[in-house]
């Protein structure tokens, strides 16, 4: 965005650019969940991580409707936050010497994903609802409940075997 | 964190360095807000992020607390989460011209920061109690709620009136 200019004079701005940054940022998930997949060593949380990527794509191609919906060219803006959010799962899982205690950070990490993702298609939704696109909101909101749901996967997880393997 | 050395072994040391991780989020979050009180023109929003100011202090004051109830330094290591958080926040907040929709846009920068915190305070508390330190998860449960709580009033402020008063 411009450096001299103030690009964002609506909040139908507002919501493309917030669009464009989720578009960014799915696409970086979708690129990191592989290494995440890698490192991982329970099963169970390769196997969630594996699901995961594969409903990133749906993510993906749901934003691109969205997009099309709106009348709008489907592009990526830089997003910081995930750009750091990532960031700081990589340096940590660089830096966790004992497997079961990375699978305890690997989570967690992944939750910090999970919940910036929440938090952008709430907000979407509610711009979406409030500029009369529902059947918007509507897409969005699939993701959205995608995303809840991996969460308490996670959750699941974490509190199910993965916590108690990593304390052992 | 050592680029030669793998430094977390064990989950308590995992725990600790999430903990020295939420200690800097929280110290950025408090030199963050004064510019976000600045930038809100709505009174209701501009209170808001007044009294999560304060309730910031206190949330520094309850990680020090759980530091010394587990006899290790109180420290922070940088967490590229939230420096690219509020990186996002400040460069959307430099791109949006009209004031109303700028309210909007400060709201979802501030929703994505008490997500943040949401993820790491559920994750520090379900390692604590894993670590049989049911005490220091007490304590960390007091940020959470009062982080749960200003994402609550936050979607309420949007949806109540911010988000209509910016696309008007």
């Amino acid at each position: 965005m411009g450096f001299f200019s103030k690009d964002i004079e609506t909040l139908d701005d507002l919501f493309v650019h917030t669009l464009r940054d989720i578009y960014y940022a799915e696409k970086q998930i979708e690129k990191a969940l592989p290494k995440m997949i890698d490192k991982a060593t329970d099963p169970k949380l390769k196997a969630g991580f594996e699901k995961h990527l594969r409903e990133t794509a749906g993510h993906i191609a749901r934003v691109e409707e969205v997009f099309e919906m709106h009348g709008v060219t489907a592009k990526q803006v830089r997003c910081p936050a995930i750009d750091g959010i990532l960031e700081e799962a990589d340096e940590l899982a660089g830096d966790i010497a004992d497997k079961q205690v990375l699978d305890a950070g690997l989570i967690a990490a992944a939750q910090a994903v999970e919940h910036y993702e929440i938090t952008r298609y709430g907000t979407l939704m509610a711009w979406a609802k409030q500029l009369g696109r529902n059947d918007c909101a509507a897409v969005l909101e699939k993701n959205l409940k995608e995303e809840q749901a991996t969460d308490k996967a996670l959750t699941s997880m974490a509190e199910g075997s993965i916590n108690l393997q990593a304390a052992e």
